[in-house]
């Protein structure tokens, strides 16, 4: 493989640290390339000019007076209380030092960073890639086109729902569960993340058994819903899951990104011939603390070079402690191309779930301003007064309502199953 | 495969809460099993029984008047301010509900947990798992003895090092400098995490000719270092890096546990004749709030039983904030077995590495109580004022002192190299 020398990896951080701030980003580039804690023979100016990271830029924010994170140091011999200085720090790596590889890229701005004396609070904002990562990852297969496509909705949101409980069902239970939610409308089911191929609910079992309803339903309706069986497992179990929904007439796998790794995901999407429904779970480890972990923007670039084509992004007002707005950044960050290469910005469906009903689609819609979504609603639609297919309806009056501009309580008036979700929700 | 129905996984968190602990950790219990927000038809008293978590028990700790997380909730209509108890908290889980898969274990005990707003801080601090696992993983293939077979250390550490500078060597200047530190005596090299198989330093490349000069040595001397390349990259780059360091007659692979993910590693378990040395790059991430991720005694169970033959814990006194305590309970968990079936205890050697040289020796042993360990040292080596055989001399002087229970400054007075290394590093 060929890589320009002059072909750099850019990753901007936010810093903590009672150090000089130019100090301790010297620390960051140095620790994450060619440096040592003690020079060493081999570390000649050529090939610190080959291998070297670069700090590009610092910007300062308002320090604090105390740490963000426990264990940093301060300069030794301070006098006086230490200083907590905020930045944010851009720094750049030659990509030929990792190469285009994820893994090795995520080694290379994600490693052995966090833990660094130096440091009160790191956090990985972004990172900018070259293009010839596209020569090796594939990203999204099927995307928003794709998804509307295999699901046949031409426009608004996808309405979408969660087997719900969350593990536990058999075979059988969940595909009279996925016949009533077909019949109710839904454009979009998905398994949980918990349950997978458990010996309660085997995963061929689950999509024979679920394929056998939709592809009748498909058969008598013109309608079948995607159904995102969650394929998570080790490789070999991924990847036969995967063909046996595509055997069954499937459109739709679902993996858990946090168990799989980056290097198993993009092997399932080089053997792939459907969408591949991501999900987070776990995701709080790594962004919880806002001094510590990575960013969405930054977390998502990953996945989706990788081969995602549905990234979870939360949603508004959700059970989590995710702020609205760090929900709606993500979300639309989906959206934005990571690479100007025509078709090839790996754009991805961003899907919005925890705690969604109708409640939330003029706020969703009016701040992400797209239906090129996935809304995925649990109790919302499954506790409906009316049933599951009211449930559906009032999901669809709302986004109409959204888009339109109008009120859900004006539009409630026309609409029952709206008026019934925001008696029974609304509260 | 047959799960007997009695078999549970237990994990074991610490919690921090405004609500009452047992309240937050039926939360916990619901959420990461068959819970739903609102009751849902499915969720039957027998499907419950069948697939519910269990809280087996809550230890109250002290409290605190400040939450460690952002985010948190508090009780609706609370009056006067919220205090934080602080508790750990033993849950357990059918086996039938994951069954016995690595990665949906992993979603299950480290999933969607960590932002629920009932909590002001969530770790996993422990797992204990049913040996149904080990009919599916295989664990690591060679431990401390295949280590020690392998490099031909039949007592006291394998003295190591790493490749230095990190990133940016030729494969010819990797094979020179590999090729003085076998002249030197060494046990074990490693190169960094950050030098895998960029465009200047390709991985064949640098496994031709850093095997030359081993081979060569061995062929010369008997002894032949332990080298672990490293293979990280996507699945098929990672088998065949694995290939051509057997072919090469190398002893040893390494991998960055995060940037690999553990249906990878489970992979290349499977295919590997080689001892796997895993790297926890970016483990920071997941730790380095203790209100926050996992412990490294949960963490380094995933992946001993995915395969991993040696796990690095840092070392005392080293550059990163991890406490020496901290770093010793990481080090003897190494030795604790996971199970009790003969044979299949999972028990791997740790890898003592950042800032490590011959001062912490003593300290080292005196705590860990044992020399089955990698004591892998950069500038400690390389930068030693009597050249690498004297840095290495050095180190073993040291242990040996430490085996014998002698100090240090005694033994330097009848080794000059260790004097020439307490003076230099000892300020």
């Amino acid at each position: 493989m060929t890589v320009g020398a002059s072909e750099r990896i850019q990753a901007l951080y936010w810093i903590e640290t009672a150090f000089p701030p130019e100090d301790a980003a010297a620390v960051m580039a140095g620790e994450q390339s060619s440096g040592t804690f003690l020079h060493v023979p081999g570390e000649t100016p050529e090939l610190l000019e080959r291998a070297a990271a670069r700090v590009e830029s610092i910007e300062l924010l308002e320090p604090v007076a105390q740490p963000s994170l426990p264990g940093a140091s301060i300069p030794k011999g301070l006098k006086g209380a230490p200083v907590y200085r905020r930045a944010t720090v851009r720094v750049s790596w030659p990509l030929a030092n990792p190469g285009p590889s994820l893994p090795n890229l995520y080694a290379t701005v994600a490693g052995n960073l966090f833990e660094l004396q130096q440091f009160s609070g790191l956090r990985l904002l972004d990172v900018t890639l070259p293009e010839a990562f596209l020569d090796v990852y594939q990203g999204p297969q099927f995307g928003v086109e794709g998804t509307r496509r295999l699901s046949g909705v031409e426009a608004g949101p996808l309405v979408g729902t969660i087997i719900k409980p969350s593990v536990g069902l058999s075979p059988e239970a969940t595909a009279e569960n996925a016949a009533q939610l077909a019949e109710g409308g839904i454009d979009f089911i998905k398994d949980d993340e918990l349950q997978a191929d458990g010996p309660n609910c085997p995963f061929d079992q689950r999509v024979d058994a679920v394929m056998r309803v939709l592809n009748d339903h498909a058969a008598r309706t013109g309608k079948k819903p995607m159904f995102a069986f969650n394929a998570t497992g080790d490789i070999d179990d991924m990847l036969r899951h995967h063909d046996a929904v595509l055997r069954a007439g499937g459109t739709c796998i679902m993996v858990s990104l946090n168990s799989t790794g980056l290097p198993a995901l993009a092997r399932l999407r080089r053997h792939s011939q459907l969408p591949i429904h991501a999900h987070r779970n776990g995701w709080g480890i790594l962004s919880r603390h806002p001094a510590l972990g990575l960013s969405y923007v930054a977390y998502q670039k990953f996945w989706r070079l990788a081969g995602a084509d549905h990234m979870h992004v939360n949603g508004l007002q959700n059970k989590f402690c995710e702020s609205d707005d760090s929900v709606i950044a993500s979300a639309r960050e989906c959206r934005i191309p990571m690479f100007r290469r025509p078709g090839r910005g790996c754009v991805v469906m961003p899907v919005f779930a925890s705690g969604q009903w109708a409640g939330q689609a003029p706020e969703t819609f009016r701040r992400f301003g797209s239906t090129d979504l996935i809304y995925a609603c649990g109790g919302g639609i499954m506790a409906h007064p009316g049933g599951v297919a009211a449930g559906v309806r009032a999901i669809r009056q709302a986004w109409d309502a959204a888009v339109a501009g109008r009120s859900l309580e004006g539009a409630a008036r026309e609409h029952g199953e709206l008026k019934q979700a925001l008696e029974k929700f609304g509260k």
